[in-house]
């Protein structure tokens, strides 16, 4: 199986780094425009702890969204009660920046992975600590679950989407006005833009999955980052919500739980199996990596990995 | 692992049976508002045949909802293509019978579990036929993958909801607007209706099921109902748009693919385990059995059956 | 002032017969689509009985929703307190026949004007009497208005939207469903579609509309034909919402209380100085009559008609 | 007249003043919340220059959205097309603060009286000035109107409404995203807020708005404030928008444009006759003065002054 894996993986690393459509490069946070369309990255960490790379496997990428996941497992960590009075689990239906559920539903995020959800789930983990514990808690966890200390926030992304990020200010007043977040919104904004500006390589971001492929232990360190049922059901909530509008499509179209970025990287879990990470900078309509999810979708029928198989 | 199921399901019968909160039974068609809240069966199939029963496991009851995914697997046996030109993958985020997303995503339902999609999928199978052609091939379905022709659709409860049924038959005329359903309207409606009128056991139900657990092969027959590919997708949607705007709670609390009908029934797969069939007539507000879905979560718990476990 | 508006009249009725861009016609009935955009229509009749025509003024038209009108009328004389309690009096903020409003307020329509309120009210007039009685009822009150026995439903339009109006049983359902209209379903439709169908011409119109200008008298015959509060109050419910979504553009720009209908007709009123119908069948995009707009904003702006003039 | 107008509002106040629902004070900006529910006040300027008042006529309350009329009239004046490039002119059908509909149509504002519309607005004014330069020029022209150069903005209302605005900022926010509003989001905010927290009398008030019943020229000096064609298309406005999603209500109850604020005070126009203000801090569920809405409609019907009366 791993000389399958092998191949697998350096055929789906040519095919991506060679196809001609990429997607659009995210444009509306000045610094993630930069980035060129032709990377494509990839590293699969199974569950006996081996490594399989492919293409731009080391290159630092912004990780956007996939910061969600882990604010989430720091938030758990300290007061799960106070996360789910304040955020649901359900798919919202709507897009990741879409304010209209929160009218409709005054003011309380449908999941945590949308854009209001993760910035209410941020306050929390942001607040009634000083400006910069919050974005430190986040980092510290993040490095130790890749085992790497290096691992930064990117100053300069975190500064253009402060700039730029009038529309999730929008969501953060919003959600102030009805008492869904405790902080001062500035600081509860800077902690998020902040964590969104995390910037890892795939092979990191495979590192940090590791835990939730394997019931909630990290298998690098023995340490129980979260309870077997807590990993299966942030699983569960990757799979319903972890792609946005397009979250359905996803679990359609590749079975597996999977949390992406505006950046263009993708973390999936194979629970059992393995943990992925994908990176290419262009994205679908839906604000997804075009040929990340491509690439997913070849491992995961290539490897027969589906949460939904039955021999799995 | 018999012993514990048999044990399980024992203990889980004897607990729903005697509980005080049973949820409120549909009263929105008469005939349905009959039926007493006191019921509660469950029949468990496991992969290597064999049934555990407990409770009114024999009775009939009318399955609703449950009778899209029949129709989704005859529709898309005939023209997959079609299946998915009109009717989406997502979850809705919206109730059951919601019309405002029709609207907005110009006629063109999210999936086929909502009550749009659904008819928009039993127009597939009702068109260009005489009017009786369409619920026959989906009992000739049903009884077939139950192995039990003495399945019937309830005349009283179809009457019952084509009497009350707008709500139905305004979602029929705003497709039929929009050009998403070809047939009459009278016809698809009646179709629709009579399939939701199907009455089922548990055990029926379950047996009905089995294919799904089985990579798409029913195991009594050997048949292949659908592809191994076809099989995970089903429950793919199953797991996003089973439970309505309660899906992705159920995703989390449960883990495994489903599908619920306003009658009480629930059909549960755990894939390469168990096909699973629960029936409880009250409801929660989203509209799923109560006892049922806590029934769910009890088995699934106790056995380790979830698509996100590890060791699954 | 007779001299002018003799002038105003004629220059208009050159300008709008010659216009090289006319608008859409309606084509989503077929019988509407079959008539020619070059037609355009117009008749005045001042407060003291005087009629000034120009164009088209005695071609019969579809008169459509300016239909709403009189079953408004007809509906309020017979219970108003029943009219009231279904349907509201705000703008809808959506397209004439939006459904989501519907949805979010429990199927009461915001006003009479919209679709989904017409239907409402018509469903008062056509409720617990024979099939024919409702539209029996309307002509003898717009054939009493105009004082023209002539005046009746084309079978054609009214069979052709009733073979069409699926979006319309769609509303009628929705209602249906929420208990908003009482009778069956397809008696209300075919009332609503024949009232629709009523044909006219502007010189009909103009006098079937004096009792507005008029204080709720009919100034040919005498008869009180509604209380002058309820004149007032009409003429309130035609600026608010006569042009569904253009209603605000329509005060703003012509300042007149008016109702459309997709024909291409308008019917306006000048309190205390005139009844004026206009009629082009070419549409904006809101489904208002292009050139009669136009008609009426320069007759109101050359003769200074407008009811927020000081002067007036 | 002037008797019987003088008798007219010596009733109403009466009867106001002891009137025993008096509707809800705003609580939602702390400062306003200390307003005790028990004021009314009231002044009328007829057309021909006599002031007729009542109650707490000369008492200062907080203008709050009426202070959109000025701000409206402020940009208008400098370049109308920017203003109408940024809003339109319908009704929203929606709530005061509503984001809703932001959303749905590109973050542009339904009508310049919503709060999205009027913070928009107010933007042009602020726009590209120092900090404190727009709320000087709001300022300067409702003193210019009202003949007083002692009105004022009260500081601890606008930092209230500061500290707990975040719907508004939300709003703001949410159009600087889609390039709605040009300014920095702090200063054209802190403008809105101290147009809004103006203090001014029902005497101040009604004085500020003759402009408005006399075709735009100001009677006590005989500027032209406004042309006659923009002082009608305001008033349209009024009519149309002016009592958010109860303007329809309003035309019809009582058939005069004005504006209402949630402090309690209202400014409605009889053109050609009366230049009215009323004040009383109770509210209805829509965020309208109770008793001033009731004292209006006396006043109106006992005066005979509507816009659809055929006689006025």
């Amino acid at each position: 199986m791993m000389a399958d894996l092998h191949r697998l993986v350096a055929e789906i690393t040519a095919e991506m780094s060679a196809a001609a459509v990429r997607g659009r490069v995210a444009d509306y946070i000045p610094e993630l425009a930069k980035v060129s369309p032709d990377h494509f990255g990839m590293v699969v960490i199974t569950a006996d702890g081996r490594e399989v790379a492919g293409g731009d496997a080391d290159m630092d990428f912004s990780i956007q969204s996939i910061s969600k996941l882990f604010s989430l497992v720091e938030a758990l960590s300290r007061d799960a009660d106070a996360v789910w009075a304040r955020v649901g689990r359900e798919p919202s239906g709507s897009a990741f920046n879409s304010i209209v559920q929160l009218e409709a539903e005054g003011g309380r995020p449908r999941n945590p992975f949308i854009n209001a959800g993760a910035i209410a789930v941020t306050d929390l983990v942001a607040a009634g600590e000083d400006s910069r514990a919050g974005i430190g808690a986040i980092l510290r966890l993040v490095r130790d679950l890749a085992g790497d200390d290096s691992i930064a926030s990117d100053g300069a992304v975190a500064y253009s989407e402060a700039a730029t990020g009038h529309r999730n200010a929008a969501l953060a007043h919003f959600m102030k006005a009805h008492g869904t977040i405790d902080g001062p919104v500035d600081t509860t904004l800077s902690t998020y833009f902040h964590q969104c500006a995390i910037a890892m390589s795939c092979r990191q971001l495979a590192r940090a999955g590791r835990f939730l492929m394997n019931g909630g232990i990290d298998p690098a360190t023995g340490h129980c980052i979260v309870s077997p049922e807590r990993a299966r059901r942030i699983a569960a909530l990757m799979l319903s919500c972890g792609h946005y509008d397009a979250s359905g499509e996803f679990a359609f179209q590749v079975g597996l739980p999977a949390k992406s970025g505006v950046g263009g990287g993708i973390l999936a879990i194979a629970p059992g199996r393995a943990s992925i990470a994908v990176w290419s900078p262009g994205l679908s309509p839906q604000g997804n990596s075009l040929l990340g999810t491509a690439a997913l979708e070849r491992l995961a029928h290539g490897m027969g990995w589906s949460v939904f198989n039955p021999d799995c």
